[in-house]
């Protein structure tokens, strides 16, 4: 008899992406001859499924599996909780298995800094151990959330595109159940017998992640019909592709629109014009962020007012943006500068 | 005194969307002095609003102001209450003013039936009467569930676009009220002690767009905040711009890969494959388009299917799409024809 059918489930999702990195790491040049892939598990059901996986497939491969955890130090008992999971980890076979303390920021609300805290553990461990990725147990369920929180902020397509199967320098970061609902995982943990933590932020309805699963989505898939996280999901996957193809057209259409030899990267206003919208204004908004623009600050209604130096010029003076960048348009060529360094 | 803040958003609104009607017809070769426009509407608050709002500028402007109100006969009572909605239509002054009956079939469920036979009648009275436009009272609000409508069908950019302001042929349609909300018609309409009359299907459960209004909207907005009909309705926006784009792309790239000659307008596979992921799928789906396969019935998967013979090419044989059309890889190049034509 094979295993359960949503352990089956888990372990193919596992095995596949262990089978891209093996391929990835195989290349001429690549030194490791057993490379280590991590698990970064928080003791809920779908990272333990994860690393439950990847403990049983990376023995029949040619790779070390390891895994941690981060503790945010958020709630008492936060180092005993991810002691105890990191004691868990170990009796999967997992080595080395690492119990990471952050200290959590305050910017950009306690769900973001608490994101950064510990994406920027992972990534330290991940270099000092040496692997060559960290595999993440983020569901087809978490792709919906993203989407839907995404549209609640209306900012546009690649904040729709979720999170990707692939992510960070050298695709360091994968995520192999996004493809698989979070109640596989469960019953993945269940046929197990593994023991699983509800970290109680997920159900704290003053989390807005929180807010959009249970109450949100349950609304949704009421209304719309229990495709929707499926829907949303694949939403996701082609706004990605999207996203992409735009970006690929604005960086051609941006390096085509630069005046040659310019010092400031002037940009030539009749070749801006000629570009569809949805390009012009990711010309922008690059030309915004390489001047100094903070990303994360600049918004569509700092890109549209931009955008109105080009499509309804009345002589009107410099645009400020974000981070003192200032964008201003003279002899029909559209600077972006720090206002500071304005002479 | 001025009039009340509803009453003037609605006027303002209708004002705007009336200069760009004149403005569009102003053109040598414009052969009416005073064009028509025409209010379509139902007798709800959205469209009596726009009716009266059309009624007080048209009396400014060079322009004759009329309506028409579909009888969709689908309740008991309905022709007589077009009747009485016509009635009302013109003691606002509005003239001509036609109540049209239509049959509604039953193709692709009773929403998407009655909304086709409602657009047949109003091209149908709009060339009759001889009308440059036709106004329509979509509110920011109708956009929102529009675009949620889109997400639950998971079926990418485009349908999440929502409606345009400017859209039908030589663009007949304009929705005049796009970033108003339903609540400022309801204000208008009270405002201006005008009775209103609300569809019980708006309410009727068993309508998905009910559903949508009076169950998944109120709880997006509780978890994700009041912002969210704006921000589905900016999104809806930005969505449009990228497929408005990505469409040119395609098409330029459709042109570009096509066998010059070739009396199948066959394609070429090496210049496919050097294409996004999110340009070369819009060729394709283009391709099968033109090749007879009906767009509505053309899905993700289909193109996707098509897609592989490019990217995952092992020998396979042609894939089979609807409407009889089939894609077929040989020789370095894909030909989309009726499977039924084949010799």
């Amino acid at each position: 008899m094979g295993p359960h059918p949503a352990v089956a489930a888990i372990r193919l999702a596992v095995r596949r992406v262990l089978h891209d990195v093996l391929h990835d790491h195989a290349r001429p040049g690549a030194s490791q001859s057993r490379p280590l892939v991590l698990a970064a598990c928080s003791g809920g059901a779908d990272s333990m499924a994860l690393a439950s996986a990847l403990a049983f497939e990376a023995r029949k491969l040619p790779l070390r599996a390891g895994a941690v955890t981060v503790d945010h130090g958020l709630q008492s008992g936060s180092t005993a909780r991810a002691l105890d999971v990191a004691a868990r980890l170990r009796a999967f076979g997992l080595d080395p298995v690492e119990a990471l303390g952050v200290t959590v920021g305050r910017q950009g609300g306690p769900e973001a800094a608490a994101r950064e805290a510990r994406y920027a553990a992972l990534s330290a461990a991940s270099e000092s151990l040496g692997a060559v990725a960290v595999l993440l147990g983020h569901t087809r369920d978490d792709q919906a959330e993203t989407v839907l929180l995404g549209l609640a902020r209306g900012s546009g397509t690649r904040s729709l595109s979720g999170m990707a199967a692939v992510s960070g320098p050298g695709g360091r970061y994968r995520r192999p159940f996004l493809l698989l609902d979070r109640d596989t995982t469960r019953q993945a943990c269940l046929a197990q017998g593994i023991d699983v933590w509800e970290d109680p932020h997920n159900a704290d309805p003053s989390y807005t992640r929180a807010r959009v699963r249970h109450e949100a989505l349950p609304v949704l898939e009421k209304s719309l019909g229990r495709g929707v996280v499926a829907s949303l999901a694949r939403t996701a996957q082609l706004f990605r592709d999207d996203a992409d193809a735009l970006d690929q057209w604005a960086a051609a259409a941006g390096h085509e629109a630069r005046v040659a030899g310019d010092p400031d990267g002037a940009l030539e206003v009749a070749k801006l014009r000629a570009l569809p919208v949805a390009v012009r204004r990711r010309v922008l908004r690059a030309a915004a962020v390489g001047a100094g623009s903070p990303s994360g600050s600049l918004f569509a209604r700092h890109v549209e007012e931009t955008d109105r130096l080009i499509t309804d010029w009345r002589g009107q003076g410099p645009i400020n943006l974000p981070g003192g960048v200032e964008a201003r348009r003279g002899n029909g060529r559209l600077v972006f500068r720090r206002a500071t360094e304005a002479p």
